[in-house]
């Protein structure tokens, strides 16, 4: 076994409980009891849930159900009530709680080896309690921890019984016994790994151990096998296991290539195990492994949230999953207390409102009562992908304290999750969506849609690109909506740059998604004194082999105020296409020929004004959309767009700019700054040198913005005529008058 | 003049300010300062406001706009300002402030006589300031106000100007000079009377007063015309002036007639002008007026708003205003000062953060500083409507803290703002519309909608009875959608029990919006304890003369998450007709022939989950809508509805069970008790005798509710053979197994 030698048998008598809470750590806690609120409300808290399920009698069902079903909530309710009732019994001292986790894992002895895989088919990895492996897995990690809390409480031929008949065989049977699921680079196999790698912990068994941290051997997998959500199980020259897993989905400085929504997810995992090992085994450095990736992965947690910590919606992401999650509990606790004790993450601890009932807990609750917590501004970001951080990225360019957010996508793949969504972008106002991204098609644990699984509405709809603020070539997706191409390439950075509160940019582009046409977008954030808001600057300029049809689309929400240009609404709505995601789009309205250079689209939303304001050929077409055409289910929501044709062109250039400004109020019925400040946009030139566009404002001031296309270096210096003007400037681009 | 003999001369001299603020409450407010945090705070901020205005610098300019144009809303700042800034003056005894006032009256008395009516021509009756009389009423309320705080700064002849040159041509403009606004029954007018009647106070002139009071003697108005809205300007019979307007749209129990939106602007000038009467001439006993109708009324208006304190868009209200409104503030700080003291107010305000900068703002200030404030709870209600209170009415039910509300409007038609709606509901959880009443189609103050004015659709769709959850006869609005017609009628209450926390009960029908059809609709929320929350039990009977088409429909908020009964989307989006409101419904699905007796639809919104079941007749066809068809401007919200069409029915009943149950968290992903406690719900019985529906429920228990159709009397006993079972009871309902 590869890397084996790190391996080597811990030298010590193992101490209980050791694996999360520690035995000082109890020590600590109890003698603050009733000192601090935050730690003491959390203790409370805890002690309510599990009295109550105390007193109702534990239940463990014949497994039956999907996600939402009765046997997978008891299940899963089970698990985390072990977990809790372990920990009061080592802070309270109280054996009732010793002897609930007790019954319960002798509950599960008495059934589990008898147990057939679960009769639900759907996964490729079927459990026995639950209906995924996955699941099973995220049996064991929290039942890990509920053993080890009440280890010192059983006697040894407990133990043994409940190891032998229980725990190993339940290792064995998500790693060796599924080693599809856990030989994976993937979530699910991160989860796996853990499991395994915990019970290891608790039992001090280091063959387990090793499985854990190495994965299998010989899985006996083909490569190019696929899961149920289409996902590779295997590919060339892959790793396996938890350190692997570790080391692929990180970016050096801790973007996951999922996303977020994922990432707050498989954190858990992640850290509850490394803690483990860091309270086990410090010796093998997996908290530390990759230069500290995943304590930087708790900051670019937190940094892939909007103004109300709810994380951008970037590949599969469910809207509304927020820095409040439980999971983000651990990731502040743990990256405060085994970090650098930094104390602007205490303002998130104190925004959670409750700390985990351990050390870092206890550390966390002290410094919030010692008033130590400072506000956590998030700035402005550009993370790399992929494990080297050279696979694209995703940059969050803000303004102010997350008053305007710009989400820019311009990564690899992200695995089975990803998007086909290249060099697309979401915009915030104060954590509202401006431009939004659809996210994913499912809703979780919603048994009534789907059993709470991903519906077809996902691959149909919101993994496509036109679900997407971005550029659809000739009605295809990125890499013709195909996986396996898809994960073989990346957009790539042409430069970043935010120093400069009046200005900050970011620039990639993306050659791959359709051979033979270079997309090249350039976003700006600009702060112009002559503006209320800063606005968004968007230059999206096509470089193609032959002529093509180009939709560049807009997702807003709220109510339609006005448009510069006249259009019709048909008498009868059809969808706008039949495949590739246009099938699920109505046609709300199609605009007559456009009269002027620019046009502009104004709207309001969560009591904010809008302008869409773009640059015009003459053959556009503006069309307003709305999702739900072919889908009969209501699958989808009846969410709003705006896009752009411009059909028969090889070489062309998409101008926009989106103007937050004034407000109104339903109270005070006061309306403010409801018209824009610009009074039109023209590309004054685009072609493989630079792109020049210039905005005139209603003041008749001009706003000029010069890109470089070829050379983004800082110090080359460019010199340009465009628009009767000579420009002069150093560095990729130019912003003046 | 009729009833002129009320007005007898005021017998001391007048001191100044005794408008509104008065000389003994400026000696008391003046004492607390740097005492009340909430009264210091509100010092503070108008403070802010003015100081920034006296920077700006004073500007009248020419008028020439719309609501939401430059010269408009500049005007309105200036009485709103100049308001304040007299107060600032007493309150600090700073002359900037007098002086601020002074010099704002002068440059409007320099322009004032020379101004011709104002440009803009869409009012029925134009004001010289702004485009209509309204607002010019709007800017003497506020005026005399300011006039009043630094009367005693001003010389006698600067005095002697401004009344000359400005107060009294200008009380005369909108008196006299426009009769047809000043001499109705309607919000319009009360500002009038208001505006002439406190400067007519502030000047000492008795014969300004009468006119306020009173109304001008002859009008020369025609009966019969109708305003800009179509309201009718005059009608038979009618009286005029301030006391008329108080008499005729409240009811006894201070239900107003247009509705909580429009009693909310209209509060403003009643309240102030009989702070004015109660201030300076408490001889006529205007605040006392109609068994002290205004405070009752302040009580009515926020027993009309939902759990978020926002009020229920009944007629031509604009969803989100709400108890944060100023015109609340005045309301609840009168209310306490003149009224009982009641402490629950002062919960209310201290919600609303601020208070009056008088002597009633004072005590509010200085009470909930002493913590008295108690919470608010707004109990179940039954308003009638009309100036007798038995023109109908609108009942809310509510369950718990207004967890469940439900608003049932069986009213009179509302003057102008009125909707073709009998029988309507909507219905609300913890604030959030379950099932929504649309309110209007305006964007108020938003200059790119229409000028910010009422829009075509909100005659076409806002208005129209299909708009509304509540029966359409044959594709026909109530009274055929004519205002006149309507206006004669009004829905007559059956009967009202809210006693009774497991049951409370709405009953009401209507006879005239389809001549030869009866509608009698019956309202019970429900409280069983096999269910987790409280549901709503919604019977309409029909008894009709012929065959007619029924249409039913239910506009929702959410997801759709799942139907019990087929149906199909179609291909092409179609509107479901052609006028009537019908024209602007999208159809997005149409139910094949429904198999079973009853049929559910299950959604999400709001992270809580509802279900509608509803009994079936084999004919009935259920519809998926959403507004926007023929709406080429996006004047409409595309809001999604389900519908029952029932046809070629006579007599029939529908009953329908909206069941609110439990929750889902995107943050924990926890689904909590997603499906419906029901399984079926039939019609045993329904005819002139008795309706009787029977609930039965997934643990197959029956719950049954009959209803005596023919005797609402308490002491009247019932026997019932139904669905093999007899039923014996005392009073108009009985509910049971
Ligand atoms: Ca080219
Ligand atoms: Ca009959
Ligand atoms: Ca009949
Ligand atoms: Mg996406
Ligand atoms: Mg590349
Ligand atoms: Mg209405
Ligand atoms: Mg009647």
């Amino acid at each position: 076994m590869i890397c084996s030698f790190f391996i080597a048998p811990s030298l010590q008598a193992k101490e209980h409980p050791s694996l999360i809470l520690t035995k000082q750590g109890v020590k600590d806690i109890r003698a603050n009891l009733g000192k601090l609120p935050v730690f003491d409300n959390a203790v409370k808290q805890v002690q309510a849930q599990v009295d109550a399920e105390i007193a109702l009698g534990i239940d463990t069902p014949i497994p039956k159900d999907y996600s939402g079903g009765y046997t997978h909530e008891r299940h899963k309710l089970n698990f985390v009530m072990a977990q809790k009732a372990g920990t009061l019994y080592q802070i309270l001292q109280d054996e009732k709680y010793a002897k609930y986790v007790k019954d319960m894992l002798f509950q599960y002895e008495a059934m589990y080896l008898d147990l057939p895989v679960h009769p639900k088919p759907r996964s490729y990895a079927r459990g026995k309690i639950f209906w995924q492996c996955l699941n099973d897995s995220n049996w064991l990690v929290y039942m890990a921890q509920a053993y080890d809390t009440i280890y010192d409480y059983l006697t040894a031929a407990e133990r043994k019984t409940l190891e032998d008949n229980l725990f190993r065989p339940f290792a064995d049977f998500i790693s060796t016994g599924n080693p599809q699921f856990f030989n994976r680079i993937h979530n699910h196999s991160t989860w796996g790994n853990a499991a395994v790698g915990m019970i290891a912990l608790v039992m001090d068994d280091d063959e387990l151990l090793e499985r854990a941290l190495y994965g299998l051997d010989d899985d006996g997998i083909e490569f190019g096998t696929k899961d149920d959500d289409g996902g590779f199980l295997k590919v060339e020259g892959q790793k396996a296991g938890f350190l692997a897993n570790l080391e692929d989905p990180f970016s050096p400085s801790g973007y996951f290539t999922e996303g977020p929504y994922y990432q707050r997810y498989a954190m858990y995992p992640f850290l509850v195990f490394a803690l483990g090992m860091e309270n086990s085994r410090p010796d093998v450095g997996v908290l530390q492994h990759k230069d500290d990736v995943l304590i930087k992965g708790v900051y670019a947690l937190l940094n892939l949230s909007d103004k109300k910590g709810e994380f951008f919606a970037l590949n599969d992401g469910q809207k509304g999953m927020s820095l409040m999650a439980k999971e983000l509990v651990t990731a502040v606790n743990t990256a405060y207390y085994y970090g650098d004790q930094d104390p602007t993450l205490l303002s998130i601890a104190a925004d959670q409102g409750t700390v985990l009932l351990d050390q870092s807990g206890l550390a966390v609750a002290k410094a919030i009562e010692a008033g130590k917590a400072k506000p956590y501004v998030k700035p402005s970001v550009n993370y790399g992908d992929g494990p080297n951080g050279d696979q694209g990225g995703v940059a969050v360019v803000r303004y102010g304290d997350s008053d305007l957010e710009l989400v820019f996508k311009y990564s690899a793949q992200g695995l089975s999750h990803g998007h086909y969504d290249k060099l697309s972008y979401s915009l915030f106002e104060g954590g509202d969506e401006v431009a939004q991204d659809y996210g994913l098609s499912r809703f979780v644990n919603i048994e009534k849609k789907g059993g709470g699984n991903y519906l077809p509405e996902n691959a149909s709809w919101a993994k496509q690109t036109i679900a997407h603020n971005t550029v659809t070539q000739n009605e295809t997706s990125h890499f013709g909506g195909d996986y396996a191409t898809g994960s073989q390439h990346h957009s790539d950075l042409y430069f970043y740059e935010s120093n400069n509160d009046a200005v900050q940019v970011v620039s990639a582009t993306e050659v791959n998604a359709y051979p033979g046409t270079k997309l090249h977008r350039t976003m700006a954030v600009i702060k112009d004194e002559g503006f209320e808001k800063p606005f968004l600057l968007d230059i999206v300029r096509i470089d193609g082999s032959k002529r093509n049809q180009y939709d560049l689309p807009f997702y807003f929400n709220g109510q339609v105020l006005e448009t510069t240009f006249d259009y019709e609404q048909p008498e009868k709505l059809a969808a706008l296409g039949d495949k590739n995601g246009y099938q699920h789009l109505w046609v709300e309205g199609v605009s007559k020929p456009l009269k002027s250079d620019s046009w502009q689209f104004t709207w309001i939303n969560e009591a904010k004004y809008y302008t869409l304001t773009s640059s015009a050929d003459k053959a556009d077409q503006v069309m307003f959309t709305r999702i739900g055409a072919n889908d009969p289910l209501f699958n989808l929501r009846r969410d709003a767009g705006i896009m752009i044709r411009r059909d028969k062109s090889k070489d062309t250039t998409f101008a926009s700019v989106i103007e937050p400004h004034g407000a109104y109020s339903p109270v005070t019925e006061l309306s403010l700054n409801a018209n824009s400040s610009i009074n039109a946009l023209d590309v004054l030139q685009s072609d493989d040198d630079y792109t020049a566009v210039k905005i005139t404002t209603v003041d008749d001031r001009s706003i000029v913005f010069i890109l470089a296309n070829s050379d983004a270096s800082t110090s080359k210096k460019h010199k340009l005529k465009a628009g009767g003007k000579t420009y002069k400037w150093k560095g990729a681009y130019y912003l003046g008058s």
